[in-house]
């Protein structure tokens, strides 16, 4: 099988790197063009990324001599994986989609449009027949998929099945974020150092409105998204973490659950498995009964980053049940995401 | 006037050096004793501590040459602080209060006994009235009044002022918990740096039972303690900070309450303010409006770490309101705790 | 006794934070003026470092609402304080000590000058009879003084005392220095945390040509410094410590010396003593004898930050003698070190 | 080919943990037996390290279930690795090697034995030769062989080039240690947040010793080591690093070299390349040019761990070069140390 072209936008930046280490010896994708701003464009890769390549492994040999180009629409590839900042994602990735390009965005820019899927392929694979409305009403020949915020994902990876087996009224959620998540130079080393940085930008807010539209159904027509009913509260923190982001939650459930029946439902979750795509975890959600686990230095890394992990599973006094959900921010919650959301679109032959 | 005489029963550890540092100079009391186990007992107390003497500020003057002695109530003092561990502390406490003395302890044991106060002066002074029954149930000429657990204290500062103007239903809370929590060695550096850990052993469970006895009302014959109707549910966490406990709290209210009627009963709540106990901070709660505090680093010591901070104060979707509070774990939230306990014994005539 | 008015230019930084603290409530002097880039002119203190104060005690009151000022020679005050970033600090120091301010730096633009005083007070107070020199040479009514780099202060108060007992050949320094002496944002906490990062530009340089100046003698017209003739090699760290630099020296000297003939030189090295100046610590230089002092985080408010702190004296077998060496980088190492400049030049007569 | 039985003594420490990991299959060697101390002998792996694993990949499955059995040369094997505690090593490693096992040993207790080989393969493989007069001596069927020491490794493997082609002095180096080096729980988390550990026991005198024999000649009849004559000078710090011992090293040459020599000598350092040892690095020694790398974070796993990376090489102004070293210290510098050692022992027909 040949494979398919690929561009990395903002391929410079802390996601950017992950996605060049992540599509390294990629089955399905071929990384031919990596774009970033006009400073680094004209370089090597290698150039641009001197002084702040942030991953432990090396800069992958495929990607060292390639040239950054700028982030517009002339790239020699059929899709481009969006890393860029907010300030300027919307418009470009537009500009992206308009000629024809498929955008996979970690951007929060088109994330609430409503006709606009935000993916995540485990959960509402279903929502990409939005891309048809939104090439229709927008005249594009491209499109633009989006996935959540990183913060959001392993969440809604978690309150999916509970909503399937039980109903889902309400959810309470405190995170400890990683300093990856703010990218880099992102957090000053001065303001984490013993210390918890009480406070994260649009962060709270992206909890409580992304997951309802994750959570919600494509309307009989597919022309939207009828959002999730059920009210989500979020408290954002920084901790002195590097990758892996820990989420305290308490959900209120529709229907009453025993202990082992939220473990069932989270073991069992695995609606991808047929697709075979080359990032799906074989265990999207793995569950931990250890009483101190997950920790995010421990389990971040299960299944390649590409897992939930879920521990402390036990019955809340004011909603129904808590537990500790752990996950990857910069792989399953933001580069990992948009790759596996593109390998959705190729499998549902939306590119190919 | 003279000064009362008090000991410190365990006062090596942690906590007992928090006491060693606080009692420095205190107008009321003078440190005439300091007991440890038997491995410390016949050295000075700078032998004691030598290699674990963990504040900052070096080892008091009056303490370096004072010779330790065995936790046995044979000590010449009037009052001793009790900063043992759990495993031992039941015992020795009664002991100390069967032989006459008053006992200001710091440790779990006794706390939930229906004859001891569980006391946080601002918050239930008149608790101090089991103290009769307390003697007279158990025949002793000494008795016992205990603080609560660190995490609880900090919480239970803020949730008292919103009870009593608006009446409290529900608490949910996550807390991110210092090390020094912990005592010393406490939690190995492998397991929290670059880490979270999410397991604190009974600190879930404490929450959620002490709070309800100190929030609770002394019965009309003061012979014990109607525990409040609220219902709280905690996870707690370690994170990487050496002091200061910050608390993610969400609340649900009886009566309606605006934001800045939440403001104002936390800024006017000062009970103790015309006793003018020598420990008790200016305003016991300080109230941040900056979107990014309180944060432990900047505000631990805020009020000589006799304060609780809270910041953050916003509607909450599934709730009523959340907020942050952050304290001093071994100030406020221990050492700092039973010395004001004491400060108030004295100022109700019950020592001295 | 009336006040002096003093100024700071670079108030806002992370040194210039540290000077508006140190200087609350100074018995000579007064702040009257703040001055900063033109992004913070017209703002009040508190606005203009919202967001940015890193020092857990609060804004002195003195300050909060003191307007801050472009840095143009405009100021009234009789001395300047500089915590100017080193891009812009050459310039606008001149500029104010044409105009007759005397000039108190931290910056390392001037320190090596030939007429300008490098100047730690207990190492070389004598260098300040270049300032004659620079007036004439330079046409100035004012003047500069600097203090040398944070790191290579408390080196050469350890190197003083031996040079002057013992002489001084050759010196091996290898640091691990905190993060406040990046300023703020400085160091990225992605590549601190777990991490010690090996590299601070031109940080070697200044300890290898800053210390022989220090220790050099104004010659005998005051015309300039003739250089000490030992020789520095540095290694610099940047190390996980929010304030504190540690230092790993080793020595080799021109006489011999036991193990307690240094210790004696460190402990009797006071030559500020009879000048009572208010910085001045009461020991400049503290030993400590147990094997694992000195450590940041307990010894680096010694004598309020003010003291260099030694321990783990002992043989070196390649050169003479080993030791640690610990000091605080802002107080001591920046702000504080200006502050006992501007001391000794107001006891020498030079303002006032 | 049908591997090796071998064992482990001390298999749930921290060392323990690392050489379960990197056995896991292992092409020659097949680990039959898991030893430790009575508490956790007749206990499952699983169940003797529950809660105490603390490597971020999970339990290997070989392991999970083996029975942990005491350490008594009863087990079936013929090589056992150890990873005991230096207080119960000594005779246990002896009794091994009486039995007829060879015993591949990390701890420190027979390192120094005039008829014991501290090996490092690259280094002086030829100090296998003492085994013969080992075995006669002390009348084993086995025999002992150890690695050096976590900080001492790196540094030597950077120093035997140098030696080989400029001659060796003197050496000078200080280091900055990471937390797993002092095994678990080690570290007090309080002892190394926001701060430097200035001692570690016994660490300076390893490096200062056991570099002399590893880089000494086997003399001519085999029967012992003649030490290398340089002089090494050792400080030693732990700071809040996990994994990943940093080092600042200076050397005094005996004949002359440039920079571009010293690379040179570097980078063509790899005797064992025609052995083709499993667990052999391609490149033993990495070189860096970056002018700020080597860092633990980024560069520790760099080989798998095995290798020893070195940056930022330049002239030193006392001595003749300075460079900073960086070595994982529980892969390379321990656990695969031992393994390279043992794979060093099968290709010379020492076993197997």
């Amino acid at each position: 099988m040949k494979k398919i072209k690929v561009g990395i936008l903002g391929a410079t930046g802390m996601v950017g790197q992950r996605f060049v280490q992540l599509l390294d010896g990629h089955p399905w994708f071929e990384v031919t063009e990596l774009a970033a701003s006009e400073q680094s464009a004209g370089k090597t890769y290698e150039e641009a990324v001197a002084g702040r390549w942030k991953i432990s492994a090396d800069i992958p040999e495929y990607a060292r001599k390639l040239k950054v180009k700028e982030c517009r629409p002339n790239l020699d590839c059929k899709l481009v994986f969006s890393a860029l900042d907010a300030a300027v994602a919307g418009p470009i990735e537009e500009e992206f989609a308009k000629a024809g390009y498929a955008v996979s965005s970690n951007s929060r820019n088109h994330r609430m449009d409503a006709d606009v899927p935000l993916l995540i392929p485990e959960v509402n694979a279903d929502h990409l027949g939005l891309v048809k409305v939104q090439q229709k009403q927008r005249g594009w020949k491209g499109f633009i998929v989006t996935n959540p915020n990183c913060s959001t994902i392993h969440m809604v990876m978690a309150l999916k099945p509970l909503m399937d087996w039980f109903g889902l009224d309400k959810v309470m959620v405190t995170t400890m974020q990683a300093l990856s998540g703010a990218g880099y130079p992102g957090v000053a080393s001065m303001d984490i150092i013993d210390n918890v940085y009480p406070y994260i930008g649009m962060e709270e807010e992206k909890m409580q409105t992304e997951t309802l539209k994750l959570l919600g159904r494509l309307n009989s027509n597919s022309t939207g998204v009828d959002f999730a009913k059920a009210i989500v509260s979020a408290q954002c923190n920084r901790v002195n973490v590097s990758d892996g982001h820990t989420e305290c939650v308490s959900v209120k459930l529709s229907k009453p659950a025993t202990e082992r029946d939220i473990i069932h439902a989270f073991e069992s979750f695995n609606p991808l498995k047929s697709l075979k795509l080359p990032s799906s975890p074989e265990h999207p959600i793995v569950v931990r009964t250890e009483p101190d686990r997950p920790q995010p230095k421990l389990d971040r890394i299960e299944e390649k980053g590409m897992a939930s992990i879920i521990g402390r599973i036990r019955k809340c006094p004011v909603l129904d049940y808590k537990f500790v959900v752990l996950g990857h921010n910069t792989i399953r919650g933001a580069a990992g995401a948009a790759i596996l959301n593109a390998e959705l679109m190729k499998a549902k032959g939306l590119i190919g």
